[in-house]
């Protein structure tokens, strides 16, 4: 199975420390090796960077843990291919554009026997479940919408696709549309809320620690969601089976499913 | 005025020595520094870099000197921001899937008056008369086809939009989709063609040769494409205000317009 590592930030903020620990799980510390990808949004623009290489090996995994790229919604993702052979348009982060904004989407799971009906506004160009599902839930917003509904109807239109979707397997997922970031739990997902006082953190999968209080400022909030926990100092809290959350701001803004 | 650099190739090529000489115009050998960006397609993968900084000054160019990602389709843009504030939103190449393919989209011009009405399939995330104009194409394609039509009804089309468009202001761009790369001129743009026996090429941005005997086989076709020429001892052949060319395979295969 993949794994999934999200950031949601009330201001810009790097994510160069969990994804330090993150990709280490794609072909070091764990087999997730069939590629990798990031999407960080910066206002309502997008870089997307993706390879069909593992995090480890990639020079471009090199890059994002060089190049402290600040964004207040960021979504990764380490490729294990359940569906779909290893090849670049295989890759998460997918990106679409609805209502003129981009979308981000990436997925850990596996759906059986799900083959949507191609869509009007929305086709998939790879051959993964994850593809088709995201393609599925842009399109089912689309046919609904012409023009961006309120957040909380657009928030019970996701819960309730999310909820049909997982209906067919495994689908944890977290989507973005730079605005907020919302996180789908089928079977594993964690998060933590770090804001001030900021204390020092030290990661499961290398021996790093980082000072928070040394890189933030006060009113800094910071959400972090991931598949197993990356800091072993630190207190996770796990999303539940069917358990839909939209970050925003660095904090759950809406919730809907049973809390553990 | 921006730069667009673009490769079409029959066999996966580097771009490293085109880009070389290329990002330079990006804040050094000219004034292009409101941000860059280049596509490569891989199979129907695509792969976006996309940067509001200089392409001198950025970590990302860095990463596509140094990584030679091969690729059949390549685009690349230097900005200067004529429409549009320097934002990563407004940053080309642009992006959008169109019958289960990405197609990717750079341009270098400004369009005068040009504000299309909202697409019902695309619509542009940034504020720039380019990406207003990529939303139109391909806004105006899939209006009138549900899947793609055959290459030589498409070509039509393309050369009947780029004309309409082109009649706002100065609109040279080259658009692919992975199997094909299209170049419209409206004002500035050249090719060269090269293929076995091959030559020394020197660029002139900087003092660097390459030799493509030692780094081609006898079979590789490679078109390049860009507003000015990059090499100083080769031909480059320039098209003419109004010529519209489909490139397939490293070669035209496609032409409309007046040819010089």
């Amino acid at each position: 199975m993949c794994q999934l590592l999200g950031m949601n930030c009330n201001t810009p903020t790097d994510i160069v420390f969990s994804f330090e620990g993150f990709h280490r799980r794609g072909g070091l510390t764990d087999h997730h090796a069939d590629g990798w990808g990031i999407a960080f949004f910066e206002g309502c623009g997008c870089r997307l960077f993706i390879d069909d290489r593992s995090s480890v090996d990639s020079p471009l995994a090199r890059l994002v843990r060089d190049y402290p790229l600040k964004s207040t919604n960021i979504i990764a993702h380490i490729r294990k291919a359940t569906q779909g052979e290893v090849k670049l348009a295989n890759a998460h982060p997918f990106m679409r554009e609805l209502w003129g904004r981009y979308w981000i989407f990436a997925h850990n799971g596996d759906l059986k026997d799900y083959q949507p009906a191609p869509g009007q506004y929305y086709r998939p160009v790879g051959c993964t479940d994850s593809e088709r599902a995201f393609c599925a839930i842009l399109e089912a917003l689309r046919q609904r919408w012409d023009a961006p509904p309120s957040e909380a109807e657009l928030f019970d239109a996701l819960a309730a696709l999310a909820a049909d979707i997982a209906a067919h397997g495994v689908f944890n997922f977290m989507l973005s549309n730079g605005a907020f970031l919302a996180a789908h739990c089928s079977t594993n997902l964690h998060y933590i809320l770090r804001q001030s006082p900021f204390n020092k953190a030290h990661l499961v999968d290398d021996d790093v620690t980082v000072d928070f209080a040394q890189v933030t400022t006060p009113n800094d909030r910071v959400a972090v969601i991931a598949t197993q926990p990356l800091t072993d100092n630190e207190t996770w809290t796990p999303l539940s089976p069917g358990e839909f959350v939209l970050f925003k701001d660095g904090e759950p803004a809406r919730r809907q499913g049973k809390q553990p």
